[in-house]
């Protein structure tokens, strides 16, 4: 049974973590500044030392492509990540799929392995989307979801313009976005999310990718004096809002785990203590893997919303934030990334990502699944961010499995 | 049957409303300013129209003084209320308490009539408390439970010292706070809530004033992906807090209308879209008639409080910001303003006074009440408050009538 070389892949990820420190030591490599520039160099040092063409899209994705005379003609297995972080990051979250990729090539190589189609390992451009948006940016161009000008032309927070600021730093390539059409596609990642810690679960077979409902509801009442306006004629939009995140959470509960709601911003206005609140402002963030099910809960919501402004006589109006459909990842995958943990000894079971990921946006292109690790706490995008080096490494050993099963089909 | 000059009374009331205009034009006579002063030498001016002896105290309470050689060994009654507003105020709250104690007395003196005890009518300085804290700070200090030193010595949001404005403005008297001991306090002020309006009722007699308990909690949780973290793995500090408002809410229905509760502010941390809230933090604000229920309504908060510990396992802390015992007002004097209301064939209810006022710090002197007439639908604090002019004549007629009845009293 192959074996990934251990030593070099975590050296590799403390290396990675040790790039884009900014000024107070925190972990900063904010799409297409100098500290992303710093990882860029040293993922495509990493590619040429495994011997793989390095190619840089318009959008500044990066490419190592190993490919030989005899399969240059089938589709490549693609596998990827991201290197580009939030502002004070932990090392794990996107860089540990780039440099596992790298790993399973270069282990592959030095076993003599032959596969049947090229491999390619893709670095992506501005998962995040902290400093221009969307967030997974890189992907979702290539995967033909958002035009490389129109990506290119985004302002980010500090005032730059993506295009010029790939320009500046070297990563502005001249290959379409989507110049090679993966045979599949697979990203392995930390779990960001409690659930394996939890359970002690060291693979995760991700089969799919919840769907994201973000609104901003905005409740109207009265502003009337707390202490003289009696409870029978009062119109609180602070009441209100409370009553939609009770309700939130009773669906979730009546959801059998599948539905996860969150009210993680609020407002009141006038907002003072002896004043019923005129005004709430707050978001709901509801998610589910399954579209008819998101559907429902959102269906549910906005009936509920209906029936407070009967109820509590307050007015209410809501406004799209975010909407993306759930993707079914390919049972194919998911069944081989089991099927390898399990000759490896290690437990899986079948996982929902509930974050965003590159992997969902070539999902459009070519069957794809994702392999989990565990987050210790489920901590992610924070200097907290752990996950023990058993569990990178039993993760990129199924990984390396799963790309010599699917690079060797014919 | 006396009745008071209405024309003059109307008048009067339009003409305060004018001062204290800001560039804006906005009704703005904060305590001590040079817009209060307009008002104070506006009041004064009256007072010396009705010929009464003016004295200002060292807080700078004013006090229009009718004696005569006969009646000036008893105890004098007392009425009043005061002049000092909000920010972008209404007319009525407060001035027309201060006007109708003038009219009253001119009344009584131009029809001849001898009261057995002198009738001293105040404007109290600062009860809003808008510059200067605490609120209620003239009659406070009138009454003994501050000390003039302390309340002088006080730094407003503008970085004044109240001593300084009020010498500044010529309104630092050298008389003592206290120096009458009244027999009785009777104020009339607008209603400032919505009940006598919905009712239609014309006159309140005001039985008491509810105990106020407010409280800022926070609520701590931990923060985790809205997305990734499964519903039982929560610890969702902003929807602890919803269960608290909903939970007031609760316990306000079941009161019987005699508490009310309300969550004025709120604040989440991280105070992000998809991280379930780390932290909420909000005011409740109960008030109650009766101590021993507004005690029962803390109790029930708190071990509400400790239950959502368990159940949600957040963290609680709560921190007490204002806490007032309720004011029960003199019997005799409530029943002697519903049957002046009876006899001029007005409709009239017993009230408890949701808000803050002068007569709960003068109750701790001598035998108090209030008169309430409507506000038109409950507006107070704010250019939009009204009240009709026949109710604010209703309501000076009654108390010309309770005034005449108390200082008749031998």
């Amino acid at each position: 049974m192959l074996s990934i070389n251990e030593e070099r892949l975590l050296e590799r990820i403390n290396a990675l973590g040790e790039t884009g420190k900014d000024a107070d030591g925190r972990r900063v490599r904010l799409a297409a500044s100098d500290g992303d520039k710093d990882g860029r160099d040293m993922i495509v040092s990493w590619m040429k030392d495994a011997g793989l063409e390095v190619v840089v899209d318009r959008i500044g994705n990066i490419f190592g492509i190993w490919e030989t005379p005899e399969n240059r003609d089938k589709a490549p297995l693609m596998v990827g990540s991201h290197i580009d972080s939030v502002i004070d990051a932990g090392k794990y979250d996107g860089c540990y799929g780039v440099i596992a990729g790298i790993e399973v090539i270069k282990t592959l190589k030095e076993q003599g392995y032959v596969p049947e189609r090229p491999i390619v390992t893709g670095a992506f451009t501005n998962e995040e989307g902290v400093r221009y948006a969307p967030d997974m940016m890189g992907s979702l161009v290539y995967a033909g979801g958002l035009s490389a000008e129109e990506a290119l032309a985004a302002v980010g927070t500090d005032g730059t313009i993506l295009g010029e600021e790939l320009k500046r730093i070297g990563y502005e390539g001249t290959v379409e976005p989507g110049f090679i059409k993966p045979y599949a596609f697979i990203e392995l990642h930390i779990e960001q999310g409690p659930i394996m810690d939890v359970e002690g679960v060291q693979i995760g077979a991700v089969e799919n990718l919840q769907g994201i409902s973000w609104q901003r509801i905005t409740i109207e009442g009265a502003a009337n004096h707390a202490g003289t306006t009696p409870t029978a004629l009062r119109i609180d939009a602070g009441l209100a809002a409370a009553k939609v995140n009770v309700f939130l959470r009773e669906r979730c509960l009546q959801s059998n785990g599948k539905t996860v709601a969150t009210v993680g911003c609020i407002e009141f206005e006038p907002n003072a203590v002896n004043v019923i609140p005129s005004k709430a402002v707050f978001t709901a963030d509801v998610r589910n893997p399954d579209e008819t099910k998101l559907k429902e809960e959102e269906q549910a919501l906005a009936d509920y919303l209906k029936e407070l402004e009967k109820t509590d006589k307050v007015r209410i109006h809501t406004e799209r934030l975010v909407r993306f459909e759930p993707v079914l990842f390919d049972e194919g995958i998911v069944t081989c990334i089991e099927k390898a943990a399990k000759e490896r000894g290690f437990s899986c079971r079948r996982m929902t990502s509930g974050a965003g990921q590159d992997a969902q946006m070539i999902a459009r292109m070519c069957p794809t699944a994702m392999i989990f690790v565990p987050s210790v706490k489920g901590i992610s995008h924070n200097p907290a961010e752990f996950t023990p080096d058993k569990d990178l490494l039993a993760g990129a050993n199924v990984f390396l499995d799963v790309v010599k099963d699917f690079s060797s089909a014919k």
